[in-house]
């Protein structure tokens, strides 16, 4: 990997927070795994793409051989100390902004601002539609959801960079994309209130409320962040196939705003073909570069077939484990040096590599999410 | 690469004519992408894998450096006007025979005559089925449309090395494949007729006169050729998968034609276990070699994992820009010695790759096409 | 390739038997296809993956040159004969243990007794869940159905390591999955009895039946065998993505029951997503791998992106003739040898690539099918 690339800064355009406490190893298997429950009887996650990459590339920044032993690994990582393992894998991963998504979980991991304070690097917040509406339905009149929503959204928006819609794990994408009308919005806050037993929290699930957050960040011109594809067994995967998303993304044309269609596998080449035909639409393969690991080198040169490369990002979509972050990170830059490597043989220039790198890893960010613009973070002060 | 597959003659099975016109850089980026729009602000067309194709192949071929600038890239094609910078990449490209689609803006472009002039080459017309049918439906007594069709079709047929259908962009593959009945016919010829305001061209998108079209050509087992997967944004892509195909291609066992998948990303491999299931089943990946660029060979490897070596052909499905055919044939050449190379080790005998190769290169086409019985084809006298 | 990985056992989980008698070039090149008709004039079966894998790594086994011509390799195949051409490849293929699935034209192929004998190996049984129902449906009252199912499942599981369901042939995976009732079941026999002619064989395609199988087989947390994807042109391949048994996976959690999800090209990595988030969910590449043939080394490191190592296995899915089992076998090998490769660098030790891989070849199938408690087998003493 040539130089350049090690030490290229990396805009981190859709994650979560650390946690900030000391795991046992079920609760880190736990945090290592897209499964919502322990691996079977004589298998264990450290079995896996990702638990190999942790023992060969986390160990040694906790001072471990590589390969160490999962539980020694476990030892070392609870001697250390969350705060400590948490900034020597954050530092060492030349993430230089942190995008921080706070509708998963928020009480058990960092918040942004500490996310930078670890990292030592610029940070902004990216916000849930579906959390917001879960917030503001449960508070006023249904009749004034619509009014509630705008303000809370135009609220978070007056800081955060963008929004997230979570729609995949909720109803999938195979529904009318259409806008719906202020009535029909009342009418599903009533009958989603009516619904939910008293004490029990509201979650969203309802498509009419799940379009109507979508219309809500399209006509304020935001980007989208959209989870497609791959996650947790909560998802009915073949409803997430982005190209089920065509006719929401054609009625979106010219709106202003932008779709960030995030992990994307196994769907990434039909993300890529999106992220082609449609101005508005920008595509990464976070998460499954990180799950993939030693093999993210093959699911990063196919995600870049057919986005132009004016319209890829870097994203890690790490929550909990920081080793995440860290393997995130280092497995795009290998990842994407294999690609180049292959593609360039002695013909692209190095600067035309480089260029295109920094596209991927910071320019197209930062041009669209108008990072530069964003008065409450710090980004530009990082690594 | 060794120099039997540089040199080895290709049959495009399926391309339209290049342009004949000195063209700008707005619309040379049109050409050079499957989107209808310009790239959004802060990117370019150019910086995509087939940008960088375009670059580093076409420009030695116009006497630049490797990589030249796009503004003198596109100074220098004008520089050398659209006839010697079409002869230069068409000769170039090794392409001996070009079989042309004629049905998509063929005012714009070459007629499959003068690409055989400006490439020194063979060629031959395809038709498209859907065209055919706009143009009969408005001409005559909606009763009249089947035999006014079945004329036509014939018509073109005594030149013509085969039909092409574009259903993938009027109504998807998720239909009724069966023959529907001439009342049927007649029926739908009328109410798209009253439906089409006045003056306004006759565009077909009606499922039964598509499936009319196929009929007419699985009797008279002609090549059909059918686009599959990838295009522009008038497609929904999740309804031109190939497998939506199978119940047509049962009903159509026994009837001498051949179906010739087109394109097929992303799922040519979808297309290979067709191809490789049904006796009268082809497929290729072009257009998706051109626009893959530098990851071709990754695609050109898997369409060739279930295919049968005798089903695969060579397209560059090329439209307007002499580029597109130059890098479609370069891709493929680069792509099959990368695939060969990878497979064969020390162990393919260098007579059994070429072997395969030309099949795939030429003889697969020579003979479903029946090429070498065209009295009004020039093929087989190209380089 | 390492000396380990050429020498390492392998527990073939799913496949069927040889065939024992001469084949003349017709039927050979049906059995090395999965295609139902003749190859089109003009090619043949040989020109494939399989087809070169076949003259490349199966003649010599036969002492014929490496890329024997077709004929040779037949011929010379007649004249050693069935017996010995079997023992030798099987005996090569280095596949310590073959659990044979028995109902698919068993009449035709060796017992898995004789598989054993023939190959100095281990063996087991998986019976077909539809077979049964076949076999079931056709002698009592219909009411009786579901009893006299279960007490022949009970016996054969008395003996068999485990079941298969070919629903994907016969129904398709996009039906409801829940567990139909006794009346459900015992009106479908009678209606399916009532509609099959006098003297046809009962050929199980009721979407009740065979959920009324999977669930007798779930009751008795059994490994439970899906072909999945790729298959003959029976098969509505868009039917048979494994991500249409979400709800049946989520229905048949806690029951101690594992699927075995079979083949799964090209939806292995949809097949890898579900063996990652579902604690009971297991996959291959079998079949795929040989008919891959040189292209397979893609195909087995792309099952392995988020598939955990324990959840991976080994299959040829051969039928018929012995140079299945020989490649699938040899092919696996290459392609892990070339993935180990690729993701180790020298960064893997070698102890834990040993380590992942004896998991794969060996010890995930003999843990999920309690292979050291079979008392009918003998599993344990092959090569």
């Amino acid at each position: 990997m040539p130089d350049w690339l090690t030490d290229l800064p990396l805009v981190d355009h859709h994650c979560h927070g650390v946690n900030g406490t000391t795991v046992d190893r079920a609760t880190f298997e736990d945090l290592i795994t897209e499964s919502d429950r322990a691996a079977p009887p004589g298998t264990t996650f450290f079995d896996t793409q990702l638990g190999f990459a942790i023992r060969r590339h986390c160990a040694p920044i906790l001072d471990l051989p590589v390969f160490a032993d999962p539980d020694d690994y476990l030892a070392r990582r609870a001697e250390l100390g969350p705060a400590e393992v948490n900034a020597r894998l954050l530092r060492a991963s030349g993430i230089s902004d942190y995008l921080v998504e706070t509708g998963h979980k928020s009480d058990e991991i960092l918040t942004p601002q500490q996310m930078g304070d670890t990292a030592a690097a610029g940070y902004g917040e990216v916000v849930r539609l579906e959390r917001i509406a879960e917030q503001v339905a449960g508070e006023g009149d249904p009749a004034d959801f619509v009014v509630a929503f705008a303000d809370r959204l135009d609220s978070h928006l007056s800081a955060a960079a963008g929004v997230k819609s979570i729609a995949a794990y909720r109803c999938g994408f195979d529904i009318d994309p259409s806008r719906p009308s202020p009535d029909e919005v009342a009418d599903a806050v009533q009958q989603w209130r009516r619904s939910t037993p008293n004490g029990t929290p509201l979650r969203l699930s309802d498509p009419v409320l799940v379009r109507h957050g979508w219309w809500a960040a399209i006509e304020r011109a935001v980007p989208i962040q959209l989870h497609v594809g791959y996650g947790d067994p909560d998802v009915d995967l073949h409803r997430c196939n982005p190209l089920l998303l065509t006719d929401l993304l054609r009625l979106a044309r010219g709106s202003g705003a932008s779709f960030m269609l995030l992990h994307c596998y196994p769907f990434h080449r039909e993300a890529g073909y999106l992220a082609h035909v449609f101005e508005h639409v920008y595509c990464d393969v976070g998460l499954a570069v990180t799950y993939t690991g030693a093999q993210s080198a093959q699911v990063i040169a196919e995600s870049l077939e057919l986005t132009p490369f004016g319209k890829a990002l870097f994203s890690s979509d790490a929550f909990g484990a920081a080793e995440l972050f860290h393997l995130g990170a280092l497995l795009f830059r290998r990842g994407l040096a294999r690609a180049l490597d292959t593609w360039a043989g002695a013909d692209w220039p190095p600067h035309e590599q480089q260029r295109i790198a920094t596209m991927i890893a910071t320019g197209n960010a930062r041009r669209v999410y108008r990072l530069d613009q964003m008065a409450t973070t710090t980004f530009g002060t990082g690594p």
